[in-house]
């Protein structure tokens, strides 16, 4: 053993969820779940271990991502595993092998975490969590306006108002049809695509300058291109749907391109409206040939992922968060008057848990009045003391510690009150 | 891309849980979860991913471990990274990280999921999750007695009975001072221990042998030390108190080791008592000096780690596992009378949804009384069809499946009776 101390560093680019933070993070999940099941969402869940070829199926450019932006090794047995970067691939496999026992269509969701390896920033970290919501099984557009309806309630549920987000969506295979209608060479339309997912970052003289070079030189289509995509007379089913669901926080915006290459049909984005924090805070769409890769008959399907990182920054921006989160989560704190009452404050505090309410027993060895303090910062509503009386006479005073009231009796008597 | 299909299968060793399998480990979450916080214990958690050097700290016998029993990799910045096959180094890296800001005696409890890379067999995968609880912060041995008066109470919570387990305790300080007494060499007490660890696995002829060898042939000590460990006289404080609270399936067992070399005092197991399933389901153990590695003051603990295979193969033994746990937890199925009136279902679904009842919507493309039958198998407790003749007249009938009763009227009058 050497003498060298070890660091308490966590791993480069992750993190360590101390009880604040791990109050935040299941409050965050339990309400991803509370509300996915509200729309009879079932949640199913894998490991954080792939085979590598999973990732890579879909050709070289994905091979590059693997190889660049995974955490990916050779186990012991020399097989290639990655840990998962996404949770898509993983619920493609996992339906595909079960497609002719499960019923659809389906409605699914998970909260995994995922890694990837890339510049660290605000909000993107190398490992998050990210709920993972998706319907298989049917093509119909209002599955579509399901999701989009789905990733709104989850935002309203966590006490937001409409106008703290906004949810832009647009649909791949419209936008094929007016490049088609404008001219544009079929094959040039995913570097166009990818190009959009960019134009929010760029400025517009590199936009046109990028998108003359795909297009060859051509530089008349290009103006028709951009004034094909700025004019907003289009709108979608879907977000006419959206519409008579009462949702109309809507924008129909056709430079909307997500960057996963499998969506063909809608894709949409919830975007956080606070300058202080002007981010995608979900995105999803529609992909019809997911489950392809593994044999049998295409399952087409529709879903989005939501981080934790950009919630739990959506929540703090907006102040959204519930101030009492990172208190106990006792009801009653049993106190013992002194270290040899411990055992006869485990005693007291057993009969009252055994009625179904949460009781710490603080077996500190700090002074009584330091430890009532304690129960009280920590947000307990009431404390008990067991001492040397207590014990003899066998009669107990529970103090609510808000309104200062006692109650006084024997154990068994007094938890009637609580 | 290439024609060869992807194989559906997960990466050997780990489990996929379609919804059936995660509402059983989601089950045996929230039910761990809530008996730890019943007992004031605060949720934390961490990464998977760990510098490895948190495992090989401890000297040559953990590198071999770490070499040879864990996923280990070089990430891109040349770092050597652990999958962490165990819960206790992570969380006496983050107590010793904080050591001066946090308030003692902790009581934390966190679930992660671990992976060793191991031989499979039942009860042990490559990769399973974890219960972690642990009291740091105190030297009182009524922590001991509440760490398993903890277990107890997790097994009493899942609806078993005390017959249907054993916990077996044992005292380290007290079985080096009974070695001593016998003249046991004190170097070798720890080869002992480890002898001990795997007594019941092993013949009695192997275990004398081995035993004999440790103690460079001493044949008569052998046979004192046999004596000892088989003879039931002593009690510990720790038992005497949990009978106190009314524990009594406790034995004390001088056999008992455990595996991991950082207990210090109290050691102690949970075992299935029934013969088609005679295993730990849980293990813990007192360690003193754990945070010591990481330099300032040792901060003494006790806690223990429960998994969810050994737990499953427990409720299922027993079975104990609740039987609707695998129905859609959605109370209403809005069912479209045909899928052109999947956004009219989709709609009162919202209305019911906005008084708090989970709606699943039936966009499926099966016929009516098929979809009617599958609420029913999903154990739905309502439905309520959306066709030509509500949309119209907007007056819809909710249906309870249990009694066959209908109520009818606009969506926000029927809603009432729900």
């Amino acid at each position: 053993m050497s003498n060298k101390h070890l660091s308490t560093d966590a791993y480069k680019g992750v993190r360590d969820f101390y009880p604040e933070d791990a109050a935040i993070q299941q409050y965050i999940f339990s309400t991803w779940a509370k509300t996915a099941e509200s729309f009879g969402f079932e949640r199913y869940d894998a490991s954080i271990l792939e085979p590598s070829d999973l990732y890579k199926a879909k050709g070289a450019e994905n091979e590059e991502m693997v190889n660049e932006q995974t955490y990916t090794f050779t186990d012991r047995g020399d097989r290639e595993v990655t840990l998962r970067p996404e949770m898509t691939p993983t619920v493609a496999r996992m339906v595909a092998g079960r497609a002719r026992a499960l019923s659809f269509p389906l409605r699914w969701y998970s909260i995994p975490n995922c890694f990837r390896y890339e510049r660290m920033q605000r909000g993107r970290l190398r490992e998050f969590w990210q709920l993972n919501c998706d319907i298989f099984g049917t093509t119909d557009h209002t599955a579509d306006v399901e999701m989009i309806a789905l990733a709104y309630q989850i935002l309203i549920d966590f006490g937001a108002t409409p106008d703290m987000f906004e949810i832009r969506v647009n649909d791949r295979r419209l936008m094929n049809r007016l490049y088609i209608a404008l001219g544009v060479p079929e094959e040039t339309i995913p570097a166009i695509t990818n190009l959009n997912d960019r134009r929010d970052k760029i400025d517009d003289q590199s936009y046109r300058t990028e998108l003359k070079k795909i297009l060859g030189g051509n530089g008349l289509l290009v103006e028709e291109i951009i004034m094909m995509l700025d004019k907003s007379d289009e709108q979608t089913d879907v977000v006419i749907a959206l519409s008579e669901l009462g949702i109309t926080n809507v924008v129909f915006d056709k430079s909307l391109a997500r960057g996963f290459d499998y969506y063909t049909g809608t894709v949409f984005e919830v975007r956080d409206t606070s300058p202080d924090n002007n981010r995608a805070l979900l995105g999803g769409g529609r992909y019809d040939n997911l489950t392809g890769l593994f044999g049998g008959d295409p399952i087409p399907g529709i879903g989005f992922g939501m981080g934790d990182v950009t919630m739990r920054d959506f929540l703090e921006t907006h102040k959204l968060l519930p101030e009492n989160l990172q208190k106990t989560t006792s009801t009653v704190v049993a106190i013992p008057a002194d270290s040899t009452f411990n055992l006869e404050a485990h005693k007291a505090a057993k009969v009252i848990r055994d009625s179904g309410i949460s009781v710490t027993t603080d077996i500190g060895t700090k002074k009584l009045g330091k430890k009532i303090s304690d129960a009280s910062d920590k947000g307990a509503e009431y404390i008990i003391v067991v001492g040397e009386d207590e014990v003899s006479s066998q009669s107990f005073s529970l103090k609510n510690l808000s309104t200062g009231e006692e109650t006084s009796g024997p154990i068994n008597k007094i938890i009637e009150s609580l």
